[in-house]
């Protein structure tokens, strides 16, 4: 929208605009073993009682801190075990608030490792194993385990991807595609062997060189006469960040970019007969791709996730946003509250401008419905019962345009009937903890007064009017501040 | 305020005014056997939580649903038991929500009154006790067993009041000033007699022929060498209510009115050199009297209200709101959520705009500081660490003035300096849950979606700002739209 | 079982018992208008956490208390009004607990009361209506609105009990018969004309003229067309009790008796061809029909009761032990936390030794199984994965004849296994709250650290042993004190 | 007590025996970065809500988990930053449940330390700190930080103890006494120059070697004129432990070396005049000094500590259990719910029995009383209201001794008076999770149900008596089992 621009919808009762929500189906985390941690769970429930997603994904699976894979000698003799007191905590966790993980096997126990190449603060290895024989039944193990402590039934539901972005050298040592291809195979034909019913997937890689490892990836598997359960890939969409001092500064690409590249991947899938229509996990999405940036705070990348999440589900049957919360070590434990990080909570249970984006956008699919309109600002959906729920959005992208205004035209059966209108609204000045934060001084350790201040603050500012239909119209005014996301 | 009036306030940090804020002294509640219920009890919780009182106060200690008093009937001998099954219940939970009882005693068992009359709905005897000996036994009764259980250092800090508005003919058969006069000497005399370290009063009149009372009170006080320990009366500030189906419509009063009003209460009891100086608790106020007033619930109560805080510490030792939640029977159990009850808390734990007036000046108790200014729209407190707080209202009585501004100029140490300035709001448009009820088409039996709306739609709109002081002065700036309540 | 009497029970894996277990469909409670107390919603807290039942009856649900039914005047006119405020309460809170009500339609507002006549310390109203148009609006006006809020779906599987104990006068004036037919028919056909699929049911008498009650009350039916969807009756099982102080001693009849008391129910029905199988529901069962018999807190109902819940099934849909708690004013508030009162729990949320007998049956249902055995001591099912779970109780009645044992001698495949035997156990020393307080010195108003005492002594003794099978054989003692109750 | 020995014990009420009872003064935790985790927030909770000790102490306060010392090189200049997010979680935490940190300043961080030595699975370096500038800078900080956010007075209250067992090469590079003594007086200064309220002390070493380190410690601090405020040490109980698989099988030592080898500590410092009287705090103490020695899960281990905790008081202002739970890490991950840990609670929020020997002992202090009794079996207080507690334990340390008798005689004033016993017995037979696992089959990974089993099979025993006093004497038997713990 143009500064001041006033855009009319009219909305028919009758008509179907295809609208495929995946907003919840599933959701990024900091690596596992962050996942014991108190505060985690304290914010992974907020996010779970507000919007209640299906899945989970994050790394570290098989890292040293899951404790998992035990290796020792004994007179000599070599002996490995699987230690599973971690791991059963942090799913009884996941399962008490109704996830499932979507389980990401990686990266590699340091005593499996074939060299010493980490990723993060943390220190995940990402070489190759030195015994794809001791990898697999490392694998096999842990499913073996899930299944005789959660059933069958139910860790078959649970989807399987190899690795992690085996197309960025940090990721993966040398992004040797050869390698990847190799583990994918091992891997996928030892799990298909143990149980048929699972359903496993990759290659995981994110927007670098993706159209060639895409490409490569199926025909490797249609050489190799491997299936796959769906491809997985990553989706970022900001331009090199620039550091300064704890913070990565970065723009926002225009979202067409974006659309465009993930639907290449789209393309290349459906030019393979056996692999066409396959299922597309984007099993991590946000704006940055760093953990420090200040944007992930703002209300921008609110209004910026808000489009994502009106049209991610045209070509991709997920799209995971990375990440839940700030509990997260990628880059080092952070400093302060707000930081840039990927959460959709701050720590404290500080819910962000984008948390609000996936509540409303989840609340559109809570009761039956259709959708009867969709633009680059609004998403409108009628219910059964005849009333409407909708999201309105006015992403600037990196510009400052102004305020805009939509007003939106409903079709009424009634002549005159009375209505109530219910909105709530997030924009820079109703729903915005960051600016709180930089007026308080930036505080590195709360207060508890300063913690409820910025909860306080972190709330969409609700209102409701009643408003009446006329000659079968009924006509609502939003004003869409800049960067504003509404639910009504 | 005039409409559009703009008042400027120049505030110095040395100035000390007088203000007695006791905000925080005392609570009304529905009768006691109201208090074994679980919404009672999370309403309750709510207001303890944000606001915390000290005492608490209410009718029914004596009457049958709490069931102290038994009278039976064994080969035709008469046996009196005390039940203290449901009085321990209620004193416990009190006490976890750290509250000491302002014991009122009243009203009479059944079969210990000389009469059938009874009031409310929930009817509770108001005649005297057939025997004046049975009576005072039941009080000694419950005081002893409420030393044994809590202890005789904490039970003779609850202050005890003798019955209930007996200027009333409804309360006190025939408003019978004598009897009254008997009931509280016996009463006074058997609690000294039990421990003089008991702090007892009354006559708990309301405003008529509150003068004479009072005198006639004292008097005889005087003459009988009775040493009350405090003096009780209520404070209501409306006009006659018009009754329209289930509610009472009231106006205002002149709040100038009530305080003169009060003011004569003190002058008479100053006019006694013996109790000269004796406190005086306001055991109930509020602006209606009646539980079925739209009043209550609205904003311009809240504004209304404020003043009143702002003001009752004058003359008065504490002034207890009536009352602190919406489960109340006197008319009937209401049919509806909203219907114009006492409560700062409405049923479903949905708080109302008086809610927050509360709340805000008892943060200007929360830290060391003094007053430094006070009058008809604000009251500021420097705290001990050079910060300022206050609380802003445009009480506009019965009239609709529109809106206001103030301008608050701190004379300021520092040349420049930044700071944060924090307000939360509570006006007709930020918190006025009321609105939204009768937005959604005033439903009786609330959904859970619909009481989170409400519960969402409650709250103060907080936000932040940096300013900067100028010159030693620092200029803030206040819309005061009409009956709004600022904290700052 | 006589004194150190021996059994020997051979267990076979194949056999297949007949076993109706019924345990948990039904329970009763102290009158609706109680369900608002926290600490009634306490003590079914603890009952639905540990046992879990799926209907919940009790009488009062048209009781003043509620306030459901409002008549008013004005300018001359009646105006009825139904006020659901409380009744939303109550439903909400037996939902969240995953309760449906059995409801249960009684007793008479004042209002609409033909007469005076009241039952109870808390006074319901045992007359029929003054106008059966005004009662079956009210009815009707109560399922609507249930409907409304909770759903059509849901509301018609809430099965529908017209009154309660016609057949005794203090119940239903004069035990009229003739009215309580009209009552019922007027009932009955107004319901069906609202939606078909309700199921209503009667007469809900109890062991009083019953055989005359229900041959009469089928005759009618047959005559008049009408088909009930399940007949009610009530069943206790002690002697007259002699009443001393406050409390009411009484024996325990045969549990034979009681048996085919309740079977001469089932022959009249089948007697008549149109309802012959039709569905029994016991709407309240215990041993004494008093709430202040001090058996319903010993071991010995325990025990008997164990005993009930093994057999009851045969002849009954339903048996619906009357209460889960000590939340109950019938004979008036209780003066001590153990008093004889109905409940399953007593006062402070202390499970009494019959609460186990619920417990332990409960485990019987919870995974697939089949029984293996059932006799006057023991029930034995064998799981679908092979092992056994099993009840033991030793109910003395009236005599004290000391322990016995039981030997459970199982069929084993394995020739020589190990495995491990659970038990708890539930008897005079190891689970005896009663017996505490009594050696307490019988406390009124417990403190919190006699509270936890009693709480900590109301629990089974667990312990494991391991055993081994020999010869394809695995043999168990136990011994069974006196009114012990064992699960294993 | 020799097998079936009776001992009879009188009791006179005048009697006043020496007991320091400071069972609650400290408890041990594994490493600080494990405070995070949420079992082990609720280990603590169960701890504090059953115990309450006022300190808590442990190690890894500085270690790189804790992310508190962050160096980094921008434009080749080194940058240091203190990180306090997680060391504020953990105080926060710690606060919450009323616990006051006993501050052990250790490991080095990596970045600090002047070699690459490290101990544990956890990797703690143990070397000297490369420049004691930036090792003060940083004690300094994390005080200063400490008392900005909790407040001088109440961060001035938490002692300080320097390092952890220097005497062992393990734990400091060679065990060198120098480099320790530098340390010790480095950090000291600039401590007390920050703020002289402090309490500083150590050497914290453990039991070898260690007459020669005290003596040569309170020397160096001597001849330095350094005043310690305490001084602490470690004290164990074993033999050398034999390792088989997982699992460090060890023998008891006598009490009474143990014991003598305290007070030899004692005699040293109270020949250093101006050192004499001088607080000792064991900073840990335990039976084994391995996590996994299956002793510590035993009811052998609850009987021996509750001789301890009888007499360690003796000597000592305090002595921390090592530790209060059982996530912890220093050996690993633990495979299995029971493995030997140190914790009173196993994961999964067990208690084991030596829990309740500190919850018996923290009994005998809640109200005002005075020891009349002491020995190798008892401890009996006389409270201030003429009631008597007291705990009774059978060490049989290695031996297997059997059953013995007590008989306590006690004088009573009445000469005929009924009163409750109350007793709590934790044996083999009625408190022994450990055994119950066992029989279960040992499972690693616990289903909920098995969880719940072993939470009922971890309680006390609990029963009531009636006695009675004759001729003014009141006489109590008691049946000790072997490795019995009981409370009364």
């Amino acid at each position: 929208m143009k500064e001041n621009e006033k855009k009319y919808i009219e909305i028919s009762p009758e008509k179907q605009v295809l609208f495929h929500n995946h907003v919840d189906e599933c959701i990024g985390t900091g690596r596992m073993g962050l996942a014991l941690q108190k505060e985690y769970q304290e914010q992974l429930k907020l996010v779970q009682d507000k919007i209640g997603f299906r899945h989970i994904r994050g790394h570290g699976l098989l890292c040293d801190d899951m404790a998992i894979y035990q290796e020792s000698f004994e007179g000599g003799k070599r002996i490995v075990e699987y230690n599973f007191t971690y791991l059963d905590m942090v799913m009884d966790h996941y399962r008490k608030l109704h996830l499932k993980p979507f389980l990401e096997l990686g990266f590699m126990p340091d005593s499996l490792a074939s060299g010493r190449q980490t990723v993060f603060y943390w220190k995940g290895n990402v070489t190759p194993p030195k015994s794809y024989e001791d990898w697999k039944k490392l694998v096999i193990a842990v499913l073996k385990h899930l299944m005789e402590r959660y059933g069958r039934e139910e860790v078959v539901t649970w989807p399987v991807e190899v690795w992690n972005e085996p197309n960025l050298s940090c990721f993966w040592k040398d992004a040797d595609m050869a390698e990847y291809f190799k583990l994918f195979q091992e891997t996928y034909l030892a799990i298909k062997e143990l149980d048929e019913g699972f359903k496993v997937g990759g290659p995981a890689i994110c927007g670098v060189d993706d159209e060639n490892w895409i490409y490569s990836f199926l025909t490797f598997c249609r050489e190799q006469h491997l299936k796959p359960d769906f491809i997985t890939r990553h989706h970022y969409t900001i331009s090199e960040p620039e550091q300064v001092g704890h913070y990565g500064y970065a723009q926002l690409s225009p979202s067409e970019e974006g659309f465009a590249n993930l639907h290449t991947t789209r393309e290349i899938m459906d030019s393979f007969p056996e692999f066409k229509g396959l299922a597309i996990h984007i099993t991590e999405f946000n704006t940055a791709y760093i953990p420090n940036c200040p944007l992930h705070d703002t209300n921008r990348n609110a209004a910026y996730i808000a489009e994502q999440l009106s049209r991610l589900g045209d070509d991709n049957e997920s799209y995971s946003y990375w990440t839940f919360g700030d509990i997260f070590e990628e880059k080092g434990v952070p400093f302060t509250p707000f930081h840039g990080g990927f959460g959709l909570v701050a720590n404290g249970c500080i819910p962000k401008p984008t948390f609000w984006s996936f509540v409303f956008f989840k609340r559109l699919k809570e009761k039956d419905g259709h959708c009867v309109f969709r633009d680059k600002n609004a998403v409108v959906i009628r219910l059964y019962d005849g009333s409407y729920r909708g999201v309105l959005f006015h992403s600037t992208e990196n510009k400052n345009t102004g305020s805009g205004y939509v007003e939106l035209i409903f079709q009424w059966e009634a002549e005159r009937e009375e209505y109530c209108l219910l909105t709530e609204c997030v924009d820079e000045e109703t729903c915005n903890p960051l600016k709180i934060w930089h007026d308080m001084g930036e505080p590195a350790s709360l207060s508890e007064k300063q913690l409820q201040i910025l909860r306080d603050g972190a709330r969409p500012f609700l209102c409701t009017q009643k408003q009446y239909s006329e000659e079968r119209k009924l006509e609502t005014k939003f004003l869409l501040k800049e960067n504003a996301v509404i639910y009504f």
